[in-house]
This record gives structure tokens, sequence and C-alpha cells, in this order.
């Protein structure tokens, strides 16, 4: 379980140590930080938490079972500032997710569970991404073409997002028929493969207030969301809407669903946190790997101080573990199928012909 | 209290007879109803609600206290079809708004409630508007223009927008600093006015994800939004912000806070939906007159059923009155204020002059 240490002047270290305090989650996983094992260090007594050991390791491959281990990758003398944004620590952020991926792509560790970055100071040459989401994109495509899609959940709600971090001016000139297509396939196969609901019903909001009210406010359903609905139908994904995105959350409406898509950030976002409130996490599908986050950012506002809640942390490690676990089964299931066997009916003495494909 | 029956072939009737079957609403007010006692008996009946007197009256200056009153506004013959949009509802609905809309203005009736509309079959001539807001404003501009402002609230919280019914595309040219100092004023008047909180705090809710996260989703909230938030500071506009949706909804933070302004219709109203459930009513801001509904549409799917809820209804007209009373505590409290006094300081020699202005 490899987890990144985050903007190390933000929430990260203390809900990492908060979770790790809790010895019962080596029960469940081996977590490998990536991190520094000085700043853990001050940051667990200046927020006056447990003993937490850490075995200190060179790389993710000497981590040990049954006890927390950390990878040190930044220098020993690096001093966090709670509450500030600086490039140091943008750095810091950068360097921990670098070692990450690059050991989850070589299998050194299984899942990936990043602390919150701040995507001001993070930017620079290697870095030049609104988010994680957008990075990691990126970097597991060296071989073929990723394709990520951002989805938030909790015990109860999938929410996937059609866009994610772009101004709002933008958002309607990225809804193409073909791109939702694409997403609600990825969505579907994500709620198949990592959540293992079988035949997921995804429900797709729409982009104007009151779905367009038949075009008076906006004609995008019709000529895009509708058809793109009815695409994603003939493909066999049990796609429904477009709802608007009002009554669709105030009306309770999405219980009956096991996926939401978005049309955007806030729109997926507000009602999700506002329902949700600590339990939600973000999941990243799409990518060869498995990867979640809490949902919340670097909380400057209150880094430091002993009160942010891991509780959103401790969710992303269980859900990361649980998606992992599903995608597992899921390669079990098909790992030596059966070969597809034809008979013409009515005839039942033609011999079964098992030379086929 | 002038009620509007809405489109006939909704929820309307039906939400309208189960708050008036509880007839202790008579001791708060006397409600006229604008719409057709057959149509109300109709609907009584099919829903096997219990009895509910109605007195039927041609104006509403003959309405009794102590019973329900009902003008009828469409010829006798006229039928529902629950969950059926027909030009017909459409007039109807629209017959009623006019006759109300006028009695409120002689001030035969002293406040207003609608019942939902259906915005795609009551347009016509006389009816080219989104929704109940934008005719309201039209309808009260007739001496001096009135500027509308749609506020969404429950007991807890009260959401403003900025922008309301318009494709999501249009939102950002909406957007300008004038604009929002303008909304600003009209809010921090009506939480005062409206909803008698002295020094209002209003949160500014940001246009772009993240707040735009300093210019790199959105250079909105840097050259609109705060300088509209300072501008309205030195007019003594308690105005913070702009907070990023998502986070603000999910952190509780907007109970902080005796009113929001969202930029745009989902924004608001789709957050503030999933947290206040069936409590939320739809109040018109600074119009002459005062006028509410309940939160939600005409509910086809569920029309003539009996499953549609009353609360959202009974909660628009308690806080008709609560509005209308606050409006009347204030007028008084400023009816006949003391002439200020000035008195040079450090001269209590000087003989007060009670002459000037």
């Amino acid at each position: 379980m490899g987890i990144t240490h985050g903007d190390i002047n933000g929430v990260g270290y203390e809900i990492i140590l908060k979770v790790l305090e809790d010895e019962r989650i080596l029960e469940l996983c081996t977590p490998v930080v990536y991190g520094s094992a000085k700043l853990a260090a001050n940051y667990r007594k200046s927020l006056g938490l447990g003993n937490i050991p850490f075995n200190q390791i060179e790389t993710a491959d000497e981590a040990k079972e049954g006890t927390n281990n950390i990878v040190n990758v930044v220098p020993e003398e690096m001093r966090a500032e709670p509450g500030v944004s600086s490039q140091e620590a943008g750095k810091a952020a950068l360097v921990a997710l670098e070692r990450a991926v690059a050991d989850i792509k070589n299998g050194d560790i299984d899942v990936l569970v990043t602390a919150p970055i701040n995507k001001a100071n993070i930017q620079s040459k290697e870095f030049h991404f609104p988010g994680h989401t957008e990075y990691l994109e990126a970097a597991a495509s060296d071989d073929s073409p990723a394709k990520a899609l951002m989805i938030l959940c909790n015990d109860s709600m999938r929410v996937a997002l059609m866009t994610t971090h772009m101004p709002l001016g933008k958002v309607p000139e990225a809804i193409t028929k073909e791109e939702i297509v694409a997403k609600l396939e990825l969505f579907n196969r994500s709620l198949h493969r990592d959540f293992g609901i079988h035949s997921p019903r995804i429900a797709v909001l729409s982009l104007n207030p009151h779905a367009g009210d038949s075009g008076l406010l906006g004609t995008e359903e019709q000529d895009i969301i509708i058809p793109a609905i009815n695409e994603a139908r003939e493909r066999k994904i049990m796609a429904f809407g477009p709802y608007a995105a009002d009554g669709f959350f105030g009306a309770g409406r999405f219980v009956k669903f096991d996926g939401i898509l978005a049309m955007y950030h806030d729109q997926g976002l507000a009602p999700f946190k506002a329902i949700a409130m600590e339990s939600g996490i973000n999941f990243t599908a799409g990518l060869p790997f498995v990867r979640t986050s809490p949902d919340h950012g670097t909380g400057y506002d209150i880094a430091g101080r002993g009160e942010a809640s891991p509780e959103s942390m401790r969710s992303a490690i269980y859900a990361a573990i649980d998606i992992w676990r599903n995608r597992r089964c899921d390669d079990e299931a098909h790992r030596s199928p059966l070969r597809k066997q034809y008979r013409e009916k009515g005839s039942d003495n033609v011999v079964l012909d098992l030379s086929g494909e």
C-alpha cells in the first residue's frame, strides 16, 4: 500500500499518522509511506499522537509486512511550515509522487493512496497538470494510452465526472457525444470490475438547468446528451437520463442508481460532498493500477492544529484494498473461461464443434 | 394569502388540498385559491382527502376570514389529465397567475404562493419567460423597474442565485462585477428586511472549480468576483469568498453564513436540495410584494397518485407569512424615525439645532 505524503505543509502527515496510529490497519495491508521519517516524527510529536514505529527503507521492495514502512524521498533537513504554500513543499510532493508511481509500475507496491497536493506550488517542468488525475493519466500512458475517469464515492453513491479541472466556460465545448459514450463505457467497466456490480445502472445528469427544459434553456441535452445515452444503450450499457441535477439529488433519486455521470466538477462534487460529508473518497478509474485519495484538499487553514479528520484518508485506504480485491476476483473469474459452444437449435443430433473460436 | 393552482395536470391541487385539509392553517391566514372549485373537488375525491369546504367567490375582495376561498378563473367544464402536458393546462396556469398578480398589486391579497407551472406549455404571447421569477419581475416593473432575486431557503440556509434560468454556456458572460454587487445589495437588503437579520454575513461561491485555483482553472474569480466582493464591502455589506462550492457545502461551512450567493442554478440548487430535501422553498426577493413557492416542479410522474408531499407547499405558506410580518415590522420600525441631532463635540454650551435635516 503506497501512500504519498502530499503537500508537507498541509494536513497530509496528520491524516496519514492518525490512520496508522491504529495498528489494526496492519492486518489489512503493508503501508509504504513515501515521505520523510523526520517530518513524520516531528508531526507526530507536535500533534501529540501515540508511538508509531516506522521501518525506514531505501526502496519499496525492502518493505516488511506487519509494520509501517517509510521511504525517505526528501533531504533529512527539510522542515514543514504548516499552512504555508512553498515551492519547496511542491517539490517534495512531486518527488514522492514520482517515486510511488515508478514503484507501482514495477509492481513493488500494489495500490496507491495519495495525500492532497497544492495544485499551485507543485507546477514545474515535470508537473504541468491541474491535478493528480491528469498526472496519473499521463504517467500511465507509457505503453498504451490510458483514459482516466475521476469517480467520487462513498458506501452508497458513485459520482463520475465527464469534465474535471477546467474553467466553467470551457465545459460546454468539451461535452461531445463521443466523449460521453467513451466515459460511460469506462464508468460501466469500472463499476463492473472495480466495484463488483454486475449490470450497473448509470444516471446521466444534464448540462443545463432543468435538463434544458425541452430546449428553452439550452440544446445540448437534445443534440448531444440524449443521442449519447441512446448510443450507450445500444452498446448494452444501462444509461438513463439526462436528469436535472437539483431534482435528482433533492428527491433522493440517486439511491436508485449504481453510478452517476455528472457533466462538470461542481455539479457532481457539491451535492456529493454535501451528502457524503467526511466519508467520501476519490478513485481514479481507467488506470492499469488502483489509485484512491481523500476527497478534500491540503486544508492549509487547519494544518498542524490537530483538527483534521482522518476519516476520508482511512476510507481511501479501505476503498483501495476493496477495489484491488475486486479486480483480482474479476481477473480470476475470467482467467480461463470455458470456450463458447454453439449448437444449432432444433438439431440435437449435430455433433458439437469444439474446434472453433 | 393568494395561492395559484399552477399546472392543473401536475401535483398543484394535491399539495394545496393536502395543506388546506388541516384547518389550523385558517388560524394563520385567509387562503384565496386561484383555480377551479370543480377541479379542486375532483382531485379531492380521487385522492380520497377529507372534506375541505370552499367559499366560491368572484373576486378576492369577497374573501371571508376563517374559511378557504376559491376564485374560479377557468371554465367549469375544464378537466384535468394528471401527468399530461397540454396547452390547455398552460393557459389555465397563466390565467390564475395573471389574476393573482393583478389582485396583489391592488392590495386585495397580501402575499402570493404559486404552485408549480410547466415552463414548456405555458409559453404564449403573454408569457415568454423561463419561469415565475422572470414573469413576476416584469409584472412588478410597471411603475418602477424591479430587480428580482431568486432565493431558496429552509430554516437554516438561504441560497440566492446570481443567474437563474439560462443555458450553462451563457453563465460566464452574465457574471459581471456590477451585477454581482447589485445582487449582493439586493440580497443584503432582503436578508435584513425579509428575514430580520441585522448584519447578514454573505458567502459568495466561485464560478470555476476550486475557486479557479489561483488562475489555473479560470480567471473570473480574480478579475470579477473578488473585485465585486471588495466593492460590496466598501458599501458595508459583509460579503466573503469566493468559496469553491464543493468544499463549502461538504465541510459544512454554510452554517456560518446567513446567506449564500451561488453563481448559477445547479451550483446553488443541487447541494441545497440535497441538504434541504423536502423542507426547501423558493422566495422571490426584490419585488414590492411577497411571493414564495415550493422548490419542486409539476411532478408529472407522480401526479394524481396521492404520493406528492405537501411539506414544501406548507413551508412556502409559512415562509410567506413570516416574510410579510418581517416586512411589516421593518416598516413599522422605520416609519417615524427620530431626527438625527448633531452636536459639536467639545462645545456643550451650543444650543441644539432642531430645525435642520
